[in-house]
């Protein structure tokens, strides 16, 4: 599949974080940024720019925050044509934490947003844009929202915001190719003047397949993770997305090189991937939350008594 | 998704087979026989049927073989509408192996060939319909296949054939969904008396949805196998299948706790699933035992030198 406007964006610190409360050593950063560089991605979203007055700094390594000082330190030396991104969280950070775009090692900022949440993420994201910033929209749990509130919410991204791309982020790994595409022409449709992104996660081995379709479906930001790693059952592969696509500015050799020297081993110290209880709330179409805590429970084998339980909440 | 006509075959102890030279104790496939009988399951292929002339006893364990006797003892007492399959070679097999199927607890014989053998596997097949069997023609590197003499074989099979399906088989884990769909749509369009099958490997993790793309392409025969056991990267997991197919009389929590008591325990002994050189060999649509062969040495993690190896490989 080749179509020169596809950019591929890895989030792998970003999303990964989520898994070590964004612990990650400086080393393993590197590592990371020199890969992705090497092979060619487009994007790297380092972490969240969150405010230390919002969330703790005690409860949180240095990549929820992505202070630039710590950015800087991470790629110092490091030879890379990829743009670096952060994401942020509506309500979860101020003005002051976002510099102007000339004064910062950062390119993107990616604005993550409940449906419901659309007009504050428009606004974030606009402040950013007007600070020089490439903007997206990444609207979450898509898979749980109602269709008309969608559709009001894609027309008035349409119509306010500065965002160059507005992300289907299927966060419960819930959706299958037929509900990819049909978001994905959704989108389209309504979407004129933006691409569209897809962020897909891999609670039922569909991260991939599902990120195959949204480019057949005419998605042009597509999300990939070094290894998979994520939060719950992690997400779509990044060494098979560059697998898959034929442009010859990737080369997938840089990824498997730090797969083999980092994530084998750090895979032994903390889980994703797939692992029955996350495919179970993927099909419930539910949060993984119920099963991130099951998993640090003695019962995170018993698959079907957490299949019950959850049996047990969609008819309460 | 659903249509009345859809069987899942269940192979988790033939395919499974494949990485432990056939040796399953009883115990297991006993635990695997219960759970999908109770799971609703419409076929289980307990294993191959050799000849121990041509295939050595010494070599293998008892499933490689299915005496029926061997069969009876792990069924025994269990209550079931499952039926069951066994597994035959072009070339593996010799008639004195099969009885009459009024004499024997099989009730379908499947026939694996490559498409150059399909005089052979037809000439096999027929001669298990004559003695009363189900049969199936199971077109094994289906991605390696050229157009013309696919073709002539499905041609062939038509005309001169008695079985009831005639499966898409992607030994190398090489083929993407829209690679599925074709193959389907050509199937279908040849085979007008027989149902087609898909029978998906996972190298690149697309195991299961390839396999829903096949139903949405009209295949009615799907194979699965619990928690994706197989050769290599294994198969499409029964348990998604399960999860996706909305026919009531499918029941999804045998099957999970049987990965629970069985699978979980299993795993850590032998090896299967989403490892790089599976997802290597896919890329290059290469049979997986270079992979297989890597996994035993002490480089079994250095993926980018295994995938320089398959790239001089492709050159030469």
């Amino acid at each position: 599949m080749y179509r020169e406007e596809i950019k591929i964006l890895d989030c792998t610190i970003r999303d990964g974080g989520l898994i070590n409360a964004h612990y990650f050593d400086d080393n393993f950063v590197r590592e990371v940024y020199k890969a992705v560089s090497a092979a060619g991605v487009d994007y790297m979203e380092i972490g969240y720019r969150c405010s230390r007055k919002i969330m703790s700094p005690d409860k949180f390594g240095k990549w929820k925050f992505c202070d630039e000082k710590d950015i800087k330190k991470a790629i110092d030396g490091i030879e890379s044509k990829t743009k670096l991104s952060v994401m942020v969280d509506v309500g979860r950070v101020e003005d002051e934490d976002i510099l102007l775009c000339k004064d910062s090692v950062v390119d993107m900022v990616r604005v993550a947003t409940y449906v419901k949440d659309v007009d504050k993420a428009i606004n974030l994201a606009n402040k950013a844009f007007d600070k020089g910033y490439e903007t997206t929209i990444n609207i979450m749990a898509i898979s749980r929202a109602l269709d008309n509130e969608l559709d009001e919410a894609l027309r008035q991204i349409e119509e306010e915001s500065k965002a160059i791309a507005v992300y289907i982020v299927d966060s419960f790994g819930a959706l299958y190719s037929e509900n990819i595409q049909y978001l994905a022409e959704k989108y389209k449709k309504i979407l004129k003047t933006k691409e569209v992104g897809i962020h897909a996660h891999n609670n039922q081995q569909l991260g991939y397949a599902n990120t195959i379709q949204g480019i057949i479906s005419g998605c042009n930001f597509v999300d990939g993770t070094i290894y998979g790693i994520g939060r719950a059952a992690g997400n779509c592969p990044l060494e098979l997305l560059i697998g898959f696509l034929k442009n010859p500015k990737f080369d997938l050799r840089p990824i498997l090189e730090v797969i083999s020297s980092e994530f084998i081993p750090m895979r032994k110290k903390i889980e994703w991937g797939y692992l029955l209880p996350y495919a179970i709330t993927g099909m419930f179409n539910e949060h993984p939350r119920a099963a991130m805590a099951l998993r640090k429970t003695e019962k995170k084998d018993s698959y079907r008594e957490f299949f019950d339980s959850m049996a047990a909440m969609e008819i309460d």
